[in-house]
């Protein structure tokens, strides 16, 4: 786990500008982003990806946090896009839901 | 309600060769496919976005529909990728959850 590089930013050895965080759950900005918004939504556990996700609160936990997001980052009316990549697609092997806006072109 | 396209397929006034069913979601192809396989996730009661799933038992049944998907179309070492537009960005105004893969460039 020491190598992750999320897992490093939850414990506090890699800085990153949150977003919003609470015992589950924090959100920072992708350092690559490719929207005006590009926000990363993370589970604190290490979950490797997005399949592995087995206990349900946390499911939910998850997609409800993203909701609240979509609406304190303005993005609401804001053409966003949720991405989760899995499979191999993932650059992180730790669970990361993009939420992106306003996208231009669909 | 009787406009929306997803809510004829729900309602059998449009064809669709569902991939998977149960009382609350409907998985079935998406007609302009992206990727090798391209599936829609769509709760049957007329939710016209993301933001506006206040269940959250639905919440947490989407997106476990969502990974049993993913297992079940072959996608789970496949590059898959999960996309949820919303805020005017979506094509139809009922909420789909977009699986696709396998994704060739990210």
């Amino acid at each position: 786990m020491n190598d992750c590089i999320f897992c490093q930013i939850r414990d506090g050895k890699i800085q990153a500008k949150f977003f919003y965080q609470d015992e589950d759950v924090m959100v920072f900005p992708d350092i690559h982003p490719r929207a005006k918004t590009h926000l990363l939504i993370v589970p604190k556990k290490h979950i490797p990806e997005f399949i592995f996700v087995e206990d349900e609160n946390l499911r939910e936990k998850l997609f409800h946090t993203v909701q609240q997001i979509i609406n304190q980052a303005g993005l609401k009316d804001n053409r966003y896009q949720i991405r989760i990549n899995g499979g191999g697609l993932q650059d992180v092997d730790h669970l990361h839901i993009h939420l992106l806006g306003p996208i231009t072109a669909a």
